[in-house]
């Protein structure tokens, strides 16, 4: 079969594999659409070290191909919709409450980091009932790859924030995750979402998603901003969907006393994340921080299923360029110089 | 001042009173929109015992007449909604999160049990500081009293209800704080909201505030209706918004192991409310019940003004019947019979 | 092998089975001790139906005799605790948060109930890695059968009873699991214990465990005492570990507004369990009721054993009887007459 | 009166004040014992800043003089524990479930910081009824001492930790607040619980409060030496019980992935509190940071102080040194050096 893999720190190609062969309780999935994420270009650029002939993609629906003998809650043919994360459910990290974190830190995380990818014609799915989760009738394949990773990691975002119904939230960037975690921000209740975000388009997207204000860096401190636009007080929570240090600082200095700073970035540089001491309350303020790594299995992605089923929102709007499987390479390049406006590409697999 | 009271259990009227005066940390309010609740009716009716020229009502909003000394976030002439539930924050229960039980059970519930509630030309409001909040300019007065108690009652039943994202709830009956439930459910995020009701225009507005299914009474046992929907599964999450041990119990019916029962409801009568044993799993299904009593105080109030002035919703479409202060008694006999598909009556004073 | 079973309700015998086969994931175990439990004179007594040929039993430890290809935390000859409770961790509910509910309400129970229990000299072990946990040196085989149900059921009565530090707690009865809930309630830093109980040996343990004060429900009403001995203000946690519907009453009659009810017996009898509508504050007193099933799994036990390891406690002070494995019979008789001032029998199989 | 002041930054003496009145809900009480503590030395060289005439101090125990005539829990000649914070109970951040934090940042710490301190012969306590605690007969002022910081804040590490029961936590640094963080993982049910310290005392002391292992700085890199205690696992949970960027750092890289890292230590320096990007698994590794500031109010303090009166542990051995009150400029002056072994010095009023 075809995959499209990375060879070497910043090489990528396509590659002739074995079809896989699932174990007694995996599956092999043939994908029908997938999305390119920014962590996979990330990956390419050797974020996570070396890796050699390993097939890039994490984020995909398709059709279930084959089962192992285990496997009683999918058939062949069965349209589903596979984890971007799919951990080892009985790992002592799952039985703790952190399945992302089974056996290892971000252990869960397999697809393009341990093991291939999911940019192939088939992809092998572990511990498959408990991965995947059967797409709905109303739901279309474009819309529900959207629940394998931004759905579940930016709506995670939202949730982790513990935002009290009618409360405020600052969402720091309004990439795919970003825009999902002021989505999810709505979701949970608030009172005022908060989106900081300086391209138009995704200014846009934020206002669709349910964002109240917009803060745009180019004017001004958005830490300044969004204090006079509290009036003074700060927000509940705030959210930090970018990855940088320089990001979680405003988080802190947006944040009132006793409220909440939710990680989703993925920090990829520098020696540390800094927390700014006075802002901080010399830690004493109580603002505490939670992180998190996208959450799978075939219960979550069945809940974020029936969002889309009940028309809770559109994440297709996200969706700004669409590529043939053999065109995946463009996309990749896109998704690096972020050209175009481009915020995620679909890629088609038929 | 006139002032519309209960003389003795079953009988209304008006009666001349004193205007009453703040104390250090009080304030008193001249009223100038209210809301009947069917648990006035209750209070007339004899369910906390006989009262003596109790002034009747716990839902207003008005503007700030005369303040107390240490009272310093409010000035005379403030446009405020005043919470049903004015608890006293320094007490034991309020220091230990439960505010509404502050010095007893239920013990933050004052207006019209222990004092004099706010059918009245004036209302006393203890710690005013903490018990009011000034009223956004973009909100009507006939929207803010709908936070006094429908809107942090109700979405009090989703909170405590710990809907996941994307899971399923059930709420059981649609008068104003199941319908208010629903509505929270949704804020909370539920994937699926399956509102039981017989009433059409409560069905209706079921709808309205986001319910996705509705059960009718009328159509057979609501427990196999559910049960029916759901592929037997049942709910995340089941909401008795209704006050009797029967709905009671097929809250518990409806929910599958691992869920929540969150009673909103007041159970008026019997001498014990019952959980179905088996269907609880013996006891050992991790089925937990959740129950709360209005939550009041200024930071709450703010919060769901906040989802008014963001147009979150609007409550005044549960608003089926207007009334001048001198016609309330029959607005107390229409919350009585029912009739004429009344489900909240507003009182104009002014 | 040899397998001591029920025939049919109220039978019990030895049968001659066929040594268990692991599958994949799983172990067979030959136990070294185990213990007797009431629930399995339920069982015996027709709890949860007709069984035939069912062996019997769920509390025990042994020496690994056989893992499954895909086992890799395990050896042969390991001693290991086996959990009453079995899970599929890879269940919808397990991935809630609920693994003993996996698949169908209490589905996590499978030893006596869905299959061969562990009074038998070879038992299989599902999910081997994810079930089991090794025994450190320093713990022996009798401590460490006790981490397998009395102290995983005990000690969550006392984690889901949200007791803060330096509050107070009241458990009723005092058989194994009370005692280790009253165990528990040390362990979650509560200033005062309350054990209720009527039998000498029994109130005796208690004070080892922890209690602070005992009730003894033949010197008056155990609500009035316990009301007594804290001024009128009751409990900020009541924990029932008896399984009636009268002693389950009692715990919401001692519960303080804003306490909870934390359910851990077993209630095998009647249509409903009662609150009692008054003193649960009409459902609006904040009285929340939490409940549990045996919580399992490998890090659980290893956490509990780690606790016998630094000697937290002995829980063998509770093993009042001692049985040879073909004595089994007898130990039965006792539980169901609690002869003999017993508390739990101990059955050795070497 | 005689008053212990700071008079501009590095410089205390004796001062003669006014004795305070108190307000309508406030009290004033004459101090019988108090406690030195390293914040207040911090406060002496201008960690809050100029501070002119301000008088120190604010772990006091004594006896009710007078009270406003609000106060009803309360009479003169009682004995009470004050909280070092006394937060304004009505304040929106306390409903938020922060009182320590009412109306600004870190604004329930009046006591020595906004107004004066409790090293004077009189002090005066606002919202009295809320902010002190009746001390039991059994319970010495020596004792009840520790409950109004050391206990409260120490304690509050161990809870926010969020340490399972059995699990494994690591405390950094044994001062009192260290050790108390330490008694309360015992108290919190922590199966092993390592103290990171160097003074042979405070080792010594450690492990009376329950320390299984001590970690010693001199030996080597701690973060090392907890890696290979824990068979290279690391732990649920740390404790930062110092306020150094540096070991908070190290709490971070002790914490397994899905863990909690407890700040409890007052970072006195630096423009940053530094996160290890790398062990902090780039933001999506679930380790949480808690923070909090010495939880008050009379329900804690009556809840800390049963936790004495039940004899669950003796505070007192932390007292290495006792002082007159004219004597007490030599108790900070020691505080400041750290030596002869201080740990906590006693104040003596009487």
């Amino acid at each position: 079969m075809k995959a499209f893999v990375m060879n070497e720190i910043g090489e990528t190609g396509f590659a002739e594999k074995e079809v896989p062969e699932p174990g007694p309780n995996d599956a092999v999935v043939r994908p029908t659409k997938g999305l390119v994420c920014t962590s996979d270009v990330h990956t390419l650029h050797g974020a996570i070290g070396e890796r050699e002939n390993l097939t890039l993609g994490h984020e995909t629906v398709g059709v279930v191909d084959e089962i192992g003998e285990e496997v009683d809650g999918f058939e062949e043919g069965d349209r589903v919709a596979v984890g971007a994360i799919t951990p080892d459910w009985d790992s002592p990290a799952a039985q703790d409450g952190h399945p992302s974190q089974s056996n290892e830190p971000l252990g869960g995380w397999k697809f393009a980091n341990v093991k291939d990818g999911t940019f192939a014609e088939y992809v092998h799915v572990n511990q498959a009932d408990a991965n995947m989760a059967r797409i709905p009738d109303g739901v279309t394949d474009h819309e529900a790859v959207y629940v394998t990773d931004m759905m579940t990691t930016g709506f995670m975002g939202a949730e982790n924030a513990e935002i009290p119904v009618g409360g405020t939230v600052a969402v720091f960037a309004q990439g795919p995750v970003g825009l999902m975690a002021t989505k999810g921000a709505r979701l949970q209740g608030a009172g005022r979402v908060i989106a900081v975000e300086t391209v138009p388009k995704r200014q846009e997207l934020a206002r669709e998603y349910g964002a109240d204000d917009i803060v745009d860096f180019d004017d001004g401190d958005p830490v300044e901003q969004i204090h006079e636009l509290t009036d003074g007080e700060g927000v509940d929570a705030a959210v930090e969907a970018l990855g940088t240090s320089g990001t979680f600082e405003q988080c802190v200095k947006v944040t009132k006393a006793g409220g909440t700073v939710s990680n989703v970035g993925y920090h990829g540089e520098g020696e540390y994340v800094n927390i700014p001491r006075e802002e901080w309350g010399v830690g004493m303020a109580e603002i505490d921080i939670a992180t998190g790594l996208c959450p799978g299995g075939s219960l979550r992605l069945e809940r974020l299923l029936r969002l889309l089923e009940k028309d809770r929102l559109d994440p297709t709007h996200m969706t700004t360029h669409e590529f043939g499987f053999d065109e995946i390479d463009e996309a990749f390049r896109l998704m690096e110089t972020k050209e175009d406006g481009i915020i995620k590409p679909l890629v088609e697999f038929e």
